[in-house]
């Protein structure tokens, strides 16, 4: 099967304007097809606090009302998303820009709002991702750029996790392609000390990452992404990878190991 | 050839909820294939009021500076563009949302600063629309939805006027398709007096069109509309209608001759 890399991108690259560039200049010289997934930074809380809109957070997750579930579809929908999608094409690399409603490509649910209503948040299922329009839109040569706004069905857009886009995105494709789920962080990968970048882990099995999480090495936040990516792994997807965003071009074309690659076994 | 429509949608549509859906219901009833145009009517503005973004008119046209051009594409591009996209979803027409960068489609040129500098506007040029895109999604029954956003293959997103982009769509595609370019508007159609309906020009030729301008019944913002009209039949565009939104079922699949129909000759 070809290869396809499915990238996904965080705050650290899409506030900096600089590291933005230097970025999408990186990945138009990757020389596989690739499939680009994107939130919206700090943008989206920027312009609620310019607009006087107040942003709840629970267990360090928003809840998105109507008016901040607006200001994401502006910020991650329209001026990310068209940047980016301008800023490849200078480059000569012929992208597309797609919410989830967007050819229908990712159908979501409502999470149910018991026992916190988290508002207009979308959960995905992998029978509601549409690869035969993305299939095609790669046979073209064209490259999908998809934000983080899904939708029902029934009109209603909805936020949605990028993380979680970007693992249903890589299992759905990974039946047509050889896929390597790569995602970028602000960490140059999985660290035994987040303070200390000497000490990444290189490969990261299940056994060690069991042993890691009981110590209390990896927690938190790094959690919920680690069981993305093992899960990612049992359904199909050949590699997944935790990179700095700046590492991606020699990681990418093997001139560098500098990321955590995630292994079932070693 | 395939018959296909191009409907441009303006403010009145799109800033007023409910007959927004109405309108969605209509096109989604209409029994061949169709291209949608928008502009953001204005909520943009709205926007900018309340960041406190000043606007500047000159000549009935906004000058769009950097943060104008940044709402400009959070709302075309992002709020109206996905709204639409996702209420034809829910009536079970698949729809795909596109600003001119992705995947191409058009690209524009920054207006000249000379003598008037218009900002971030992009002007058209007929031999960059990129119609074999616009085709495959055709062919695959998807509706193309198109905001008011272009691009100039620099990097540089640019605000377009959407009657232009509706006009240079119909013209680079009706090398392929019969193609029937409409303009929904606030009024029934060409009135000879603005304020009476009654005074609908059902039909209105070349000849008449000049006759009317010189004695005044047709000025203003009338007269750039009617000679983008001209200018698509000269180029081989079919058919040329100016109509209210709320008519669009009725007068597309021939029910109702409610609207002003532009011909070269009778």
């Amino acid at each position: 099967m070809q290869k396809l890399n499915v990238i996904k991108i965080g705050g650290n690259v899409i506030d900096d304007e600089m590291a933005l560039q230097k970025f999408l200049s990186d990945i138009s010289q990757i020389n596989s097809p690739f499939v680009l997934i994107h939130g919206g930074g700090k943008l989206a809380t920027k312009l609620a606090e310019k607009l006087g809109i107040s942003q709840e957070i629970i267990n360090g997750r928003r809840i998105t009302n109507a008016e901040t579930l607006k200001i994401a579809t502006m910020v991650y929908a329209g001026y990310v998303n068209k940047n980016i999608v301008a800023g490849l094409q200078k480059l000569k690399l012929n992208a597309i820009g797609l919410s989830g409603a967007d050819a229908n490509i990712i159908k979501s649910k409502k999470r149910k709002n018991n026992p916190i209503d988290y508002g207009y948040v979308g959960d995905l299922d992998i029978q509601n991702i549409e690869v035969d329009f993305l299939k095609n839109i790669l046979s073209q040569s064209i490259t999908p750029v998809i934000c983080a706004i899904t939708h029902d069905g029934q009109g209603q857009l909805l936020n949605t996790n990028a993380d979680t886009i970007a693992n249903f995105i890589a299992i759905a494709l990974s039946k047509f392609y050889d896929i390597e789920l790569v995602y970028c962080m602000e960490k140059v990968g999985v660290l035994k000390d987040p303070n200390d970048d000497n000490s990444l882990i290189y490969e990261l099995e299940k056994i060690s990452y069991e042993h890691f999480k009981s110590l209390g090495i990896i927690s938190d936040g790094m959690i919920p992404k680690l069981d993305n990516c093992f899960d990612a792994l049992n359904q199909g997807v050949k590699e997944v990878s935790i990179i700095h965003a700046k590492n991606i071009l020699p990681f990418i074309n093997q001139l560098s190991n500098e990321g955590t690659r995630i292994r079932q076994s070693l």
